[in-house]
């Protein structure tokens, strides 16, 4: 990827496994996706962590002071601790000494502070976490945004969520024109809330996206869309049910499936394809969300991320780097401020 | 059961398999339930589809004109047919010839013809639509209200819905002392959107209700929750994304599970198991969506439904007239209006 390697900060202290599974995450992803990682926290815990590895190029660390808690309120702990580990990662990038942020902290914590110490890119109203859902259609996936950033949308944030969405699907996804999607209650434009009825015009009128309709729930994984748009109370409900979901099915496999001697052979016959049926559905396999919108690429891993998952956060870091999602969602996003402006509309 | 028969009327025009599917579940509901089951549709067709059964005890025929087609927009439908079959049927129940109407057929039409036929009960604002949903303790289920029938809610609609769902909890699905949950995006009461902001504080304050907090997407299949209220956009759009996910799931396991030699042995000793994970996650199976705040009881079934599914919403029905549950809403409704009157709210 050229002579200088994406460099991304790692928050080491975020995280239900920090810092042990963190820093294992991160050592892979050096190795593995020619990555330079900084790892910020506490130097003593990342230092101990670290000897239980080899590892032929040690990272940086970046010290840090405290973490913000599952428990705290994002805002006021942010300005409580303005070294914890997620202000200083995210001071990193502001200073152009790393490309990229992830962590598997408090999420909302990780959106503030991307929001205060990076701010917002140009012509984005408000940033939004996109979240990546496999479909019924093996080699596809589906963009779901907002997943969480905000509860209470106007119709033009939506419209920038499918802007930015289509950016991410076509430049990081590699998916040739994204079909665009609105999350609603039915087919017809006159179904919805009056969220959903405003912003299906605003879709429609927009050509710097190709929306295809309303997405309905059942439509979610069927791969007929790329990028689907909701307000982030509604797609984050969606996102923790399908997390949910691919856990409950896993649990009902385990409890029907054993059952009655031919069950029982059966099952033991079936463990490989019981194992590739758990990658399908388990949501752990994809990394985390991506925040979009800020001056900065940050992606926000569960909190409940071990090593794999941190591993495929960097990937998706690293991609999005590689293909300059920041840049490209800047200046489309002006393109499309322009046209508002020239328009006159104020939604 | 008492000396008189509840009388159940069932729309036959209504549904993707009508009249057939939808008389054949009527029959047998009529043989092994113990209901009187009143026809309404075309006398012709209904006619040819009762040849094709023998019935001991055949059911009355209730004539209707037309039916409203699934594209049609609901209020200019019904007004334009007026004797269509889901009008009729909402008559019978008004004029007190049945007890409760079963509609496979548009739902909108289905809730809006009881809107404006049967009314609302006294204390509740907006009828919901509540959907029972498995969960993944096998002999719990949860009620999920509203499910569609209101987009855009006040605070106040979604208390009224967990007062009712309380009650259907209780009386028809055998819960003591339903807990409620608001759905939610996160479990802190200060979490969420305006809505649940302020429906969480009004929840809590009703002593009618068990609130228990707040629900997110992950926690409505554990078992927690015997009701969860949500306004009607969030949880259609979690409806039909549930649904769509056992048939998704169902998919996975045919592609995933045969596949090797030990794959196709192994499937096929679990044949058996297989049906009961079936069962357990296709909503086919339970029948229908309660309408909730009109003053008549009336099952909403799914479009596909076939006969098994007619006949599992007659028996829902039935539970619903066996125990009161419209005169338990309409005397708890009461009682919550007047608190609310003597305390000055008015959301």
């Amino acid at each position: 990827m050229g002579s200088t390697r994406a460099r991304i900060a790692i928050d080491a202290m975020g995280g239900d496994h920090a810092p042990a599974e963190i820093v294992a995450g991160a050592l892979r992803a050096q190795e593995e996706l020619g990555v330079e990682v900084l790892l910020v926290g506490d130097p003593h815990q990342i230092e101990a962590t670290l000897k239980q590895h080899t590892s032929s190029h040690l990272p940086q660390i970046v010290p840090s002071e405290g973490t913000i808690e599952m428990h705290e309120e994002p805002l006021s702990g942010l300005k409580r601790k303005p070294k914890a580990s997620i202000n200083v990662a995210m001071d990193l990038v502001k200073q152009k000494q790393a490309d990229a942020v992830v962590s598997a902290g408090h999420s909302g914590a990780a959106m503030a502070s991307a929001l205060l110490r990076l701010g917002r890119l140009r012509g984005i109203d408000r940033p939004a976490i996109g979240a990546v859902l496999p479909t019924m259609v093996a080699s596809k996936s589906v963009l779901i945004l907002d997943v969480g950033a905000n509860v209470d949308c106007r119709p033009k944030f939506l419209e920038q969520f499918a802007l930015m969405g289509s950016i991410y699907s076509q430049y990081v996804l590699g998916v040739d024109e994204p079909k665009v999607g609105l999350l609603n209650i039915g087919e017809e434009e006159c179904k919805g809330n009056e969220l959903a009825i405003r912003t299906h015009q605003k879709l429609q009128e927009n050509s710097q996206i190709s929306f295809i309709g309303n997405a309905e729930g059942r439509d979610v994984l069927t791969g007929r869309f790329d990028v689907i748009v909701c307000d982030g109370f509604v797609g984050n409900v969606l996102l923790k049910f399908a997390e949910a979901v691919g856990e409950a099915v896993l649990h009902i496999l385990k409890e029907e499936l054993p059952q009655g001697l031919h069950g029982q052979i059966g099952t033991a016959l079936l463990k490989p394809n019981l194992k590739r049926i758990k990658q399908r559905v388990d949501h752990a396999e994809h990394g985390g969300c991506l925040l979009l919108g800020v001056a900065g690429i940050c992606v926000i891993s569960h909190g409940s991320s071990q090593a794999p998952s941190i591993f495929n956060a960097v990937r998706l870091a690293k991609e999005a780097i590689d293909n300059q999602v920041l840049e490209r969602i800047q200046s489309q996003g002006r393109i499309s401020q322009q046209s508002a402006v020239s328009g006159q509309e104020e939604e």
